[in-house]
Order: C-alpha cells, then structure tokens, then sequence
C-alpha cells in the first residue's frame, strides 16, 4: 500500500512549493513521452508527474517528499533504455535527470565529474577536447544519457577491449530513498576504503538510489584503428572464426550482423552490403603502431581461413567508421520493418555457435523473424524479434520466441543481459538465471536500502 | 551477546562429528600462527579453534554451525593481510580456506575458475601454462592467496595500467553467514542481471560472506617491457616527473622509492643503489612493437627534463625484473629495522606532492622513522612507519602518525587504503573518510547479510 492512489493536487503542490523553480509537469499531453523508454513497454503506466531536476538537492527534495508520503519515483535519463527501466508507473512521478548537465574535466587528475542528463557523445566530445578519451560506446552513444549508462552498467562495441561502464565509474553520488545524498569512491584510481558501494549502485537499474553525479576515469585516446570485414555464407565459418580471433588476440571490436540485419541496414543505408551473405563480421585492432598492421592481418587470415567470401581490411578512419555506424543502426533498420521485442542475451564465449543456431531454431519454429547482430567479441547478443502488434497470433508467438531465447540463453550458462539491464521487460527470467537463494540476497539488499519500496518499483525485482 | 563466551567442547566436538575429515586445531602452540597476518595486530585475541577448509560444503557446514551458536568466524586466507583483516578474534574460530587450491583454466573461455587458496603466484603460473595473463600483482604475489585478493581488492604494481582485481572477478562462489552458498556473475564478460553483487563481495573483508571460488577473466600475455629507472636529488623534481608522465601516457608501472627504503633494499640486496638519492622511480612501457621505445623515450626524457640525476633504461627483462624485485623488498627490507605500522594511504594523483611533504613533516614531528614507497602512478603510497615496541614513547609517536598520515590524506581528498584494506587498524579512520551517512549505509547492508554479526567481526565496521 503506498502513496500512488492517494496522489492529489496537494501533495504536488507541496513539493512545488518546496521546489519553486523546478517544472514539475502534469499535462497528460505533455508527460505522454516519460510514459516509456526505448523498449516502449506496453504496460507503461501513467505518471501523476513528470519531475526536471536540475541539481542534486533537487533529488533529495523530491525522494523526502514521495518517501514521506510513500510515492513510487522512476528515475529516467534520457530515455534510451531497452528493456523498460524507465517505464511509468500508474501515479508515481517520473524524475528527468536530462536537465542535469554540467561537465568538469580534469585532464591531471584524468578525471571528468559529470551529471547524469549529459549524453555519452556529450561526455566524449567534452573529454576529447582535452586530449583524453571515455572509452563506454553503447550504439546508441548520440542519445544515451552518461546516467542511464550508469544506472544500467553499458556497454558498447569498444568493452571487448576496453571494458564496461562500471569499469570507468571511480566515484559517485547517489541520492538514497530516504532523501539523503552520499558520496562514494572519488575522484582515486584505487580505493579500497569500505564496502564497494559505488560498484553495488553502478548497475543497480534505479532500484537502490537517483544517481546524481559520477566521476568518470578517462584515458589517452585511443590510437588509429584497422578495421577488417568479412562475410561468410556460413553461420558456423562465421561463429569459428570469432573463436579462432578472441583465443588469441584482443580486437578493440569484434561485431557481427546476420543476414537479416544485413539487409534491414541495406535497405535504409544503401551502402553495398552482401545481401547473400549468412553473416558479416567488423573487427577492429587499434594495438599502437607496426602491432596494428599485424593484428589486422592475423584477423584477415582467420576469417580466411574460416571461408569468408570476402575479406577487406582498411585502415581509413572514415571507411572503417562507416561499417561501424552501419552495425550501429542496425537496431532503428530492424525497427523500421516493425516493432521489436529486444533481446540482450550473452553466454560464455565458446556456447556462442550453440546459441546463434539455436536462436535460428526457435525463430524457425515460432514462425517469428529474429535478427541477429551481436557483440561476438564477448559473447554479448541482441536478436531482435520483428512483429506485428496487430497480429495476436505473431505477437503471441513473438513473446514465446523472446522468453525461449532467454531460456536457451541461461541453459547454455549465459545471461540474460549483458549490458541492457533487467528492466520490467527481462524481470520474470531473472530467478531463473540467478537462482532462489541469489533473489533472496537481492531482496534483503533493496529491502535494507528503500524500505517502502519506492525506488523504481517493478523493475529488476 | 555472542557464543564466542560459551565456546566449549561440545560445540566443537559437534562440528567435527558434522565434518569428520575436516581438520580443527585447537592446541594453542598450533593455533598460535593464525592469530595474525602480516600487519601482526597487537590487540590479536585466542581463537578457540582454527578449522581448515577443503571445500565449499566444509565453509557451509561451519557458518550453519556458527550461525547457530552465534560464534565469531575469522577468514583467512594465506595470513598476508596488511590491515588486520584475519586478526583473530577472543573465542571465536579461523576458518582457514590454505588447502583449498583446485584450479580450472579455459583457454577458449580465457577465464580461470580458481579455490581461494591459491596463491597470487600460483594462479599466474598455472594460466602463464596456457598462454595467458593474470595482470594483479601484489609485492607479495608470491605469498598471498587469490582469495586474499578477491576479499581485499588487492592492487599491484601493474594496476596503473592494467587495472585491480575487482576488474579480474568475473564470479564468484560465496558462504553467507547463515551458510547458504550462492553463484554470482560467471564466466560471461559481460552480464548485468541483477545487483552487481559480485563487485560487492569483491573488497568485502570477509564481512559480508566467504569467498570459495573465484572466476577470473584472463587475458593474453604481457608484451615484452622496457624498464626506465631515475634517481632524484629532490623529492618535488621526482613527483612533478610522475605527473609528466601520467597526463600523457600509461605506463604499465610507475613506482616510487624514497631514500630511506633505497637504502634499506641496499643494505640487504647490495646492488648498488643510488644511496645518496633522495627519491627513485622505476617504470614500465610494455606497449607493442616500435611504440614500447617511444614511451620508454619519453618517460627518460620526462625524467630527464625533471632533474635526474641518473636515468638508466633497459629492454632487457631480467634487469628490469631485479628493480622491480627491489621495489617489491622494500616492506620486508625496511621491517629489518624494526616493526612496521603500514600504511596504504592514496590520493588524487596532483596532491601526490602534497602528501609526500605532507608525510615528511609528520615524520620530523613525531621523531619518527617513515620510510616511503608508491605505485606513485595511481597516487597509492605506502608509508612505513618504523618503531621499537619496547620504546614506549617511540611506540605512541608512531601510532600518532600513523593516524596524522591518515588524517592527512583524507584532507587531500585520498582515502586511508589503496588496496589492502580496512580491516581492524584503520577502521577508526574510516567514518572520517567516507562520512557518517555512508557507514550507515553499509552498517545497512552488513546488518542485512549478516544480521548476528558472526563474519569477521571487528573489521572494517
């Protein structure tokens, strides 16, 4: 029982007295568009409010508010999310950290502080400006708020090398349930001091504390990079070759397109792939110097070996950014031959052949078109289940096909989500990943940190 | 009110009826090493009973049982914690996991699924078999364990570059305290379903459960280094060349000795150390092919420009290894002086000046020997403040700076430990660092896990 059916007039106009200059929205019209993230739930609620903070004592005021009167807050950034993390919840507020945005950068430190609502390009443009570089690259990187890359623990197309967002976060503040903001870790690359709080709140969707601020470790920029692609009328030559690459080396990017999702960014980008081909892959090597050439030749000659049709090697910048921002779009080209059910599933790297065979059964037998593309270097997957909402029948079948994906994803010890998050959309398979005794753990931890429960109800748990 | 009061036989005698292969020593001349690690806490209590471990059932068995009884459980693994943290505790038990040592390496996978028991040294033997890396490197990597190293987060000299080993934990196979042994993360790189509970028990001191198998993310071998040592005739020329250094590049080792620990390691390695110097760095590039010598130049240069007074590089790996085995002898080279307090202090790399003038006033001060050395290249610094027990003057100035070097980094914005830990010597300086609503936060989640307090009571909180 919380505050959310009780939601008046009165209680907002409480909280806008309290925070005079902060836009608090309540036209339907206007909120419509904080009903959902990118996953476009369809069991998004209505928000009672949409909330802008601008700064962290923003935040606070707002969670001793709704943690007084019991008010179910969902905290969103800029919105990007597949999974529905973000998802409304009917008389709860949504909290916009969007307009949360200022940058500091420190390059002698090596250190960038920011808020939340900046978007991850924002924070790269920002970083590079002083000659350093924030490696995180979700493919939605544009449009994706450095907060939500927080709060869901991102990853991206660089991480195979680089790593993921947590490991770049060296500092937080976090504002918990009760309104209290806390800073953990800081602006030190190592730090021990305690519990691994800003680790614990790095990935936790929302659901244990409003991000407020983090501190970012930054590196030199990464060198020039080769870029080598391959297409393979194989499945299996393609899948052998990602192997054959990630026992030996570390590519700075190893990506892989299906053949469906090859021909939905044809479609939209017309820019001459092999539309006959069973798969394409990208890898990069940015290894400095002489290192480059020779890593890039040891990718070419594997995928050769493994009967790639075609193999081409670059090391133009704009050539090789041109294969990445097609593997980057293919996401919105899938989209645009109907809505999609996102999936996120990875599994240890050798189970990847299993796991992109089986996906093709389970599309197969749910009569369902699933594209496929794919972090192979990690094993990180996305297919990308196509359907009609008009159609029960395919709906049905599509829900059928995304649940068994996840299935087969957890009976080959893999995830459920490799850098998406749980979300609302993921949740009913978390237990069965996890297990019982790792749920109850869970619990025990959000239960000692949002007592009433109203930190991102419904999402993870 | 715990058990640890009623401990008598007949708990014991039921233990080991439940576990009758199981070693539990309670002769108190057996006993007597597993009172303390390496940091040899005097205020160390009798455990009624050290009982080693071969397994996870055997840790399960022991926290049902102590979970029952409300008995005081003190991990440990190899004993060579800096901080206190496996001091034992007056009528409690050790639960030592030495003799669980199995270790699985996946070549394909690149991952290690290791027992905690192992050594650092051993882990990276066993992977090195194989063809690949385990980058931490404790000085001690020859004599503490991996699973030291999981509860500690332990750092290294490598960390500057390649990271710490939280960043090395993929999973992790852990005993709550009511004995219930769960699954965290796996061999996925990249997984973000549910809390990042992993990365919490990685650096958990032992306070929040037991750690019995490690999943390690390993990678492939590291490039041939070159190695550049510099000898400075002034403390702010050696720091401001760090800074040179770190604003532009990545070394893959960037320490720091001061002229007390130079000669301390001469006076046992005879090996022809700059004794007149007041500061020595020894670093590392081990970037591939031609881009190596470009770092090693610019590093000598660096150094060079800042006022060495000698700068001697070396490709050759057997040179660079004895300065690196002199840097790592430096803690048992100056302990030959007299008993050690140590410390672990950190900052943000630019107060590294600061904190190293800082440590010098306080050392003439207090009349007290502090011999210091750092992984200079993260602002990790090592003070080791020497003092003669039976001097009870001595002894109380040297517990004074201990805490006034504390005192002082958490002033710099640093933190009291890098990456040994809390533990029992420096908890009292932990509500200072991280404030009191960050205590309550992790008093919150401790009180969640493990809500008798029977883990490692006394450490960190």
């Amino acid at each position: 029982m919380t505050g959310m059916d009780k939601l008046g007039d009165e209680f907002l106009d409480e909280l806008q007295t309290e925070l005079p200059n902060v836009s608090i929205l309540t036209d339907p019209d206007v909120t419509e568009p904080y009903r959902r993230d990118w996953a476009k739930d369809p069991g998004a609620g209505s928000p009672r409010a949409v909330i802008r903070a601008t700064c962290t004592e923003d935040v606070q005021a707002v969670m001793r508010w709704a943690s007084a009167h019991r008010i179910p807050v969902v905290p969103r950034g800029a919105g990007s999310g597949l999974s529905g993390g973000a998802t409304a919840v009917d008389g709860g507020v949504v909290l916009t950290t969007e307009q949360m945005r200022r940058i500091d950068v420190d390059p002698v430190t090596r250190i960038a502080v920011v808020q939340p609502g900046l978007l991850n390009a924002e924070v790269k443009r920002a970083v590079a400006e002083q000659g350093l570089w924030y490696p995180p690259d979700p493919s939605s990187f544009e449009i994706c708020s450095i907060g939500g890359n927080a709060a869901t623990n991102a990853g991206g197309l660089c991480c195979v090398k680089y790593g993921v967002t947590t490991d770049y976060v060296l500092g937080l503040q976090v504002v918990l349930a009760d309104g209290t903001a806390v800073r953990l870790g800081g602006p030190r690359l190592k730090d021990v001091a305690g519990l691994s709080l800003t680790k614990l709140f790095v990935g936790s969707e929302g659901t244990l504390g409003i991000i407020t601020e983090i501190t970012l470790r930054l590196i030199p920029p990464q060198p020039p990079a080769s870029t080598v692609v391959a297409s393979f009328s194989s499945l299996d030559d393609a899948t052998a070759s990602i192997l054959a690459v990630t026992r030996v080396i570390r590519p700075a990017m190893l990506e892989f397109m299906d053949q469906t999702s090859i021909n939905a960014v044809e479609d939209a980008l017309k820019m001459g792939l092999d539309r006959g081909a069973q798969a394409m892959l990208i890898a990069q090597s940015d290894s400095p110097g002489a290192d480059r050439t020779r890593e890039a030749e040891f990718i070419a000659e594997a995928f050769s070996q493994h009967n790639a049709t075609e193999v081409f090697t670059t090391d133009d910048k704009d050539e090789g950014e041109a294969f990445t921002a097609a593997r980057r779009f293919a996401i919105p080209a899938v989209e645009r031959k109907g809505p999609l059910l996102l999936e996120d599933v990875g599994v240890p790297i050798p189970a990847l052949p299993e796991l992109l065979s089986g996906i093709a059964k389970i599309a197969a037998n749910r009569d369902v078109t699933v594209a496929v593309i794919a972090h192979a270097g990690d094993g990180n997957t996305h297919p990308l289940i196509v359907h009609d909402p008009a159609d029960a029948d395919m709906t049905a079948r599509a829900h059928l096909a995304f649940g068994e994906i996840m299935d087969l994803a957890i009976a080959l010890g893999g995830t459920i989500t490799g850098e998406h998050g749980v979300g609302r959309l993921k949740k009913a398979w978390l237990p069965n990943q996890v297990g019982d005794d790792v749920m109850l753990l869970t619990r025990r931890i959000k239960e000692a940190l949002d007592p009433e429960g109203i930190l991102n109800p419904g999402s993870v748990l």
